[in-house]
């Protein structure tokens, strides 16, 4: 299939995820970018928006009601937005990739709890794949349309689905580090670099919205997860420090045999647990601009308590890179395509 | 008292904390530094190593063999090397501080466990009394010794105390955030700027020292407290989130009671909970340069667990500023003394 | 004159050269504020804004209308806008201060050339004084009102003004990094976190304002004078490199009898030149808090070129430092009042 | 020759060049790395010290003198330890790329001048080729050996050559804002993170060695090139500010014609000069991992000075990128091959 171009259409590409697939999918030897939609910038070159494009692309940002029919549609909408145009856009495209929360949640009930208000295309919830491969990769190779799931979500779900499936787990806290990039292109006070530089910030110490994932995608108890991301100094990237109380005896071999066995074939996760050095756990800048998950973990003898560190660039395996690849696995291509290429250090 | 100054001797005076307590006690009304001690820089100026204090002292480092008698005496050496030589500090001197962990911990046996190192001096460890004034201020009035505590400690124990003290906690999780400097002035390949600019780093999962002093302090069974530090991009300050497991039911009133009934009268502790705005919770940025602890909560209404954030200066409230603090108690000063200055914003 | 109190009004208390006055006058020994304006705040206490004033201050901002009279008035408005309203102001109070540039340029035809209109109060120009006391400082002592200098023309201008005084210099070239706080406390894209932090940009290579300060109080050709400001990853500071072309021989030491010539009882301005040791020559970092100036330089004896380094923090000698420095002179008290703390390190 | 696979030896494998060169050439389809030296690591993986290659190699680091023949080496050791063993190196490989600085200059003298030093291996100077494609293609073609420019000088030779082959210049001062890892792996006080981290420090205003390569390459005289690099915070690249003093009139139009004639089918030069925006101009974060430099300028026209900005990764173009862009002149491979993947936005 390696000759085969996918005519694919970005709606709502103005913003750091948007810009992100364009990165990505100019570079896919499978993907032909046809149409990226903007109402603020219609008319602009992408690379006025993204100037990492500079040089790679000349294509210009069209308004939404000028999107043409294509093979595949992401779109990139702010949350609540898409919802309303579901119908448009899944007749437009053959296959629709939504990096919204709009379609993540199956129970309409749950928007009600998280968002504050009432799904109004509730028939369209169960079609929609939770597009994560590691999790759902049967569901995703047959699916019309996937909800890509929320960075932070990503960061937790993938550590703790093994301990879940292998372990009884009482308790999970998951501190989250993360980078300014994830509050997407749009500015405000709190964004603004004297206010914003330097700062460790907890900005929803309870009730992210992500946590609805993480209970939908985890499947304990909800009173078992505990959500709390936190502002660092950093643009791209998520630390998900998980906190995992565990029911009964276990040692690490054990933890490494959950992992093992549900990932030992995954092309995007690696475990990381080293003896020594500075590197012997997941960080956020190692994973900048890739799709990798870096997972490692440490048993606290003392008290029991398992500690299981996730990093990932926000942007990528959080987004825009996790949408390439369901893209990939919804057209049999080869998953990692357009999505290998390494990180970087120093970086 | 305006008018008496103490003879103030520092041994060790060319780390970050040393650099501190000159400062702040080169500001303080009451003190006359007297002798710093540095092998390694020894007949230089003191602003030679600390370039903060350019045209401000003429100090020099002098060999700590030189040390002559002074009325206090800070001492700010790697742990395992104060206890070698706490005769003849302590004979040096009318009272000593102790910035290293030699002598915080009570129990010979817990030097063993956490710093695997037999304590040499045991006979002295009950006279040094654990420089936290919000919890020992009486004991710390009438001590000739002084063991000033751990920074991550001290952002751990006191948001922590006044909920031991009222209510009956099952687990508690200290996940911190903590900046460059509580590292230390020496440098190695994991302080090297490309490798820890902009690293959230989980540098120490399980088994960190200063844990034994959470445990000691707060009087919780020992499996109830589980902490882990991560280096993030900063250079001053730390940010403790601590995840709390009450038993029973409580609410935030009762929260807010348990902190007033501890803290009202504290002069270096701020609660800090505001129902909007950015600075809404605790963050090291707003206490940078001052002895400040702020502390702010939030409850998770659907888990049950609370929430709390401690935001500290490591070098002030972490280290010399609060040694500084335990000296104004010591000697009936005003507790603030040399302390007051106002935080910057932004910083 | 240790226990006068002046009263104080702010007038534009919400951005950060407000928040700075606010600071350093809350700890002013002679200083009383009485009256912080903000249309934007009116009611909310400035902490609000300000939150390293938690706890030290109730004062509440107020309309700018309800203005008291008062014995100082510190005006920190946008530029273009204190001048429509110079008559209330100067009615109001007994000494103003302004720390936008609507007074600083003693020609009204350079209003037009560099702020693009016309200057419509231009006989209260004459009577403004330029704020820089180590050039003006008798005038100052007598001026009822005066004109704070911007922050990058103090960087350049304090470094140049003694080598204009001793030697011929064909061209100067000052290259400015600066802070982010310095473009103030409002936000857009530019200042945007993900989009300013970690930048080396070139916002302004020519034709910035504050070159017209430079020409006026340098009194060199208007063509020998180039600057171009570039926008770092800091917050607070200013390093201006000065690449100084002088006509004839010279030395180092010549160069250091000038500096001396002119500096050597100033209280602000510090000569850096060390032979060794990474702090030998100025940096932004030493000075942050502070209302120094550090002033370095070094010949390039293959070209004769001199570069010399000026370090500032932005806010304070390049805004309010400055500001209150020159209150001091106005009123006769010490001029290090209020503005003698320590800088930190690290920082 | 796309599938001709050249076997790659890299000597000096464990610093920030090196990685780069390793994280390059397993993505470059020609190229097959078949040995990596570090005394220091031998035996380890690669990826131990370059944990961004994780999962992607097994290469495992060996001792210099085991080193193999290969068809190309690279050679990524410190300065004056290469010519020392230049014979070795060019009798084990067909080509060979140094990227220390021991043959970038043509006159033994300089190395008198600039490195303190004789050069001891004067014989091999004529031979080695200067590495910069855009000045030297048709020579790097022919070449056996090449010299890969400094990262600095390459960050100024570039954007000034254009301008002194179609100006006449008086004198230049190139102003650059240079990321710490341009100071390579091994750590010091000055890359200590709390004294590293948010500075701008000037740490070599004058006599940097690069300048020796500017002044080789741009032909003009001596003293008409003054250069002063400066230590920012960011990891990756520089900005070169250039002060360009032309003499006679010219206008922006002139100079967008040099440029253009010079460089319109140079593969990794772009002119970056709009209207508006925040990017209108280069900068570093733009260009970081690629092999990009981005070129603009704005002529000051009170002064006639033209100021140019050139922005690149130091470890790219800087460094590993510039040399394999040369490895595939060499070897009449596409320029850009390996070389071409997209920048990030954000980063």
């Amino acid at each position: 299939m390696a000759e085969t171009k996918l005519k694919i259409g970005i709606v709502g590409g103005s913003g750091y995820t948007g810009g992100e697939l364009l990165r990505v999918l100019l570079q896919h030897p499978n993907a032909e970018i046809v149409a990226v939609t903007s109402r603020q910038y219609k008319g602009k070159n992408v690379a006025k928006v993204h100037p990492n494009l500079r040089g790679a692309t000349n294509i210009k940002f069209i308004e939404p009601q000028d999107l043409p029919k294509v093979d595949v549609l992401f779109t990139g909408l702010p949350h609540g937005t898409v919802m309303d145009q579901v119908e448009h856009f899944t007749s437009q495209a053959e296959r629709v990739l939504d990096l919204s929360s709009d379609f993540r949640l199956k129970s309409p009930e749950d928007y009600v709890t998280w968002y504050k208000h009432e799904h109004t295309k509730q028939e369209f919830l169960k079609d929609f794949v939770y597009g994560m491969p590691e999790l759902h990769r049967e569901e995703i190779k047959d699916a019309k349309w996937v909800a890509v799931p929320g960075c932070t979500a990503t960061s937790a779900i993938l550590p703790l689905k093994p301990l879940v499936d292998n372990f009884k787990i009482s308790t999970v806290i998951v501190d989250a580090k993360v980078g300014s990039s994830a509050g997407g292109a749009s500015y405000n006070l709190s964004t603004h670099h004297p206010e914003r530089s330097g700062v460790v910030r907890s900005f929803k110490p309870t009730g992210h919205r992500h946590t609805a994932e993480m209970i939908q995608e985890l499947g304990l108890p909800t009173e078992a997860i505990n959500f709390s991301p936190h502002a660092v100094e950093l643009i791209r990237g998520i630390l998900a420090t998980c906190h995992v109380f565990i029911e009964g005896d276990y040692d690490e071999k054990d933890v490494w045999q959950a992992y093992l066995g549900a990932y030992k074939d995954e092309p995007f996760i690696r475990m990381i647990k080293e003896r020594g050095g500075i590197y012997r756990f997941p960080e956020p800048k190692l994973v900048a601009g890739t799709n990798l998950c870096d997972i490692g973990f440490e048993k606290d003898e003392r008290t029991g308590r398992l500690v299981v560190m996730a990093a990932i660039d926000n942007l990528m395996k959080g987004a825009a890179g996790q949408a390439v690849q369901c893209f990939n696995v919804m057209h049999g291509l080869e998953e990692t395509t357009g999505l290998n290429s390494l990180g970087f250090h120093p970086y």
